[in-house]
């Protein structure tokens, strides 16, 4: 294979955008062949966008069966990630899914499944894993360099959202459609980059308040507690009902400290571990000495969207490793779904577990769900998905 | 009266730098004539110190009834606290009393009763609030100038401590001696600040680790997230463990944010109500004009101690209103107790309870505290209860 024919189902809010740039040809190797949406009046924008070069469907069946794909990349509702994604590795095709993987963990393991029975490409649009930030605080963090975990705590806050987002699409911010709020549709990159920096948390326990700044049913403020296996703690405070909101990410180990902060990155770097010292020191107040505490010459937010896309072409056609597997994309869900289990059950929910108390929970909220008027927007939603 | 006759109780490691205050006559209208402690190497050293103006007592008792002092300034261990100012009020003395008011609210709603009853004046050494950064953020969010409050998370992680601190007493980080760790000996003055600025939760859960980072049977580490009862939220971390830690304030409101950051105050103001924006907004991803984003000109930390032992000694001769009422230490001490008491049953406590549960709590964790050796050394604290 010399090139990746690649199928764009959902051409909402984030998917319009996927097609135009691959159909502008700005992945190398790839070349947009389908298209595919539920709504005739976005197919017709599609068609005045591409032209004849590319295949229009209603049905994303019909695309995965056409023939005229190798890949797709998923951008639909959350609900439809895994079910049109398993249908898609059932016929062979590579699949590249819209975070989040799914809504709750237990569809997201048949999911895995199928992907593993295909053993084709598995990616998730993780784009803020490209961002050069989060990549050289994850190195400094897993190299061991910052020693022995303490404390991870991110206040993200600046996910702002006016009421009439929420009134902008009918599955929006509904359990039906969404199946959760600020969790499930900003965060999941927040979650992600959190768990792949520090790695996964093994209890959580959370509030969720629903409907809190807006007229919606699903939670739009939240505040997390975490505890992992070495006993570290971390704290995870997001909304969507904030402005302008915070950014900031603090991971303190034994031996530094290394702080985001809405695109600025601080390392500071202790000269011994804070363990050898207070076990040595007689003084009491002593302080530690600093080897350095600096501003990381960073720059950029890396490729984005666009980078996961050239990174999971590449994957295909040149056996690249994959920056953002799908197979990852159960590490934020399961954290997210546990948040939301927890400010129900006002209990701590141990992690890794097998998702169906969860999905009991996402039943009874789905039955309470009340549909809302569409408003048929496509948002713009450039610069709205970065890092700041 | 035109002079403050004070004695002194306790001259460990707060109580030494209090009495060599007073009698270096850095308090105008106070007078230094009386100093306790129960050990008697140390009253040596205040002879030393202070010579023959001043008497010197082994029993606290004793200094109360010699008629040689109008105000005590208490600076026990914190259990003594409520116990020897009680005795002080009964014998119409003014009482200036060390933080914490004392280790647990029923015991702290005697020394209030005793204080109503003297009518005499109550203070207590939150010397923090004299800090003009946290005067001017009580200012703007008390004046309603920040609007509906949204949120109010303190991470006080700059309370470093190494092992050898917690043996210089033996009552320290006992539960027999000391009542607690970091929630009850650094972070009352945080404690403080945050229901001065932002009024008292209504609900707190937390989670405390014990002898996480040192051995010793008390908290030294704490996540704790709080409830407000208009719907707001908040979270309060610290340790005595991490190095160099954080100190950062982040208040958000429905008009803006103002956050504390190690000494810096920045305070973004929107050009309207988010609250009214959202209602009017019909783009999904607006953003609010920004009326000023600006670090406030403010310097210093205010006159610490020695301004409150001013204003007391100004409030008993003049009038003057009190920057600290003893009255007020039992709302830091409240949300402390819960926090304890909310981690021991894994359940959000209520404010205001009647301290009963905690009391309970606490009686059981002094059964099982174990006496540690003392090694006698009264700790140089100066430098190390700012707020930087």
């Amino acid at each position: 294979m010399d090139q990746v024919r690649f199928g764009v189902i959902g051409i909402g809010s984030m998917g319009h955008m996927h097609m135009e740039e691959l159909f502008a040809g700005k992945i190398p190797g790839a070349v947009l062949t389908a298209v595919c949406d539920i709504k005739p009046d976005r197919l017709e924008w599609a068609k005045g966008v591409c032209g004849d070069s590319v295949s229009y469907f209603l049905d994303s069946r019909e695309l995965i069966r056409s023939g005229l794909v190798d890949a797709v990349m998923i951008a639909t509702p959350h609900y439809f990630h895994p079910i049109i994604g398993i249908d898609a590795f059932e016929n062979g095709l590579n699949v590249l899914s819209e975070k989040p993987i799914g809504v709750y963990t237990k569809k997201v393991r048949e999911f895995y499944d199928a992907a593993r029975k295909s053993g084709k490409a598995f990616g998730i649009m993780y784009n803020q894993r490209t961002d050069p930030h989060f990549q050289t605080i994850r190195k400094i963090v897993q190299s061991g360099e910052l020693g022995e975990l303490k404390r991870a705590v991110w206040i993200i806050t600046n996910w702002y959202r006016t009421q009439s987002y929420y009134m902008s699409s009918g599955w929006r911010a509904t359990w039906a459609g969404e199946g959760g709020g600020v969790l499930m549709n900003q965060c999941p990159h927040n979650l992600d980059l959190w768990q792949w920096i520090v790695g996964m948390p093994n209890a959580v326990y959370a509030n969720c308040d629903f409907g809190k700044y807006h007229d919606i049913e699903v939670e739009d403020d939240v505040t997390a507690m975490v505890k992992y296996p070495n006993g570290a703690t971390g704290v995870f405070i997001t909304t969507t009902g904030e402005f302008p909101g915070t950014n900031r990410l603090e991971i303190s180990g034994s031996k530094g400290r290394i702080i985001y902060d809405d695109g600025d990155v601080y390392y500071l770097k202790l000269a011994m571990d804070e363990r050898d010292f207070t076990a040595g020191d007689r003084r009491g107040f002593a302080k530690i000495p600093i080897e350095s505490d600096e501003l990381l010459p960073l720059d950029g937010a890396g490729e984005g969207h666009n980078g996961i896309l050239k990174n999971f072409t590449n994957h295909i056609l040149y056996g690249e490793e994959l920056l953002a597997p799908g197979y990852d994309g159960i590490n934020g869900l399961s954290i997210a779904n546990a948040m939301l289990l927890s400010s129900e059950t006002k209990k701590w929910v141990e992690l890794p577990n097998d998702g169906e108390e969860f999905w009991e929970l996402l039943q009874k909220k789905i039955a309470t769900s009340k549909a809302k008027p569409d408003a048929g927007i496509v948002l713009d939603t450039r610069g709205t998905y970065g890092n700041k």
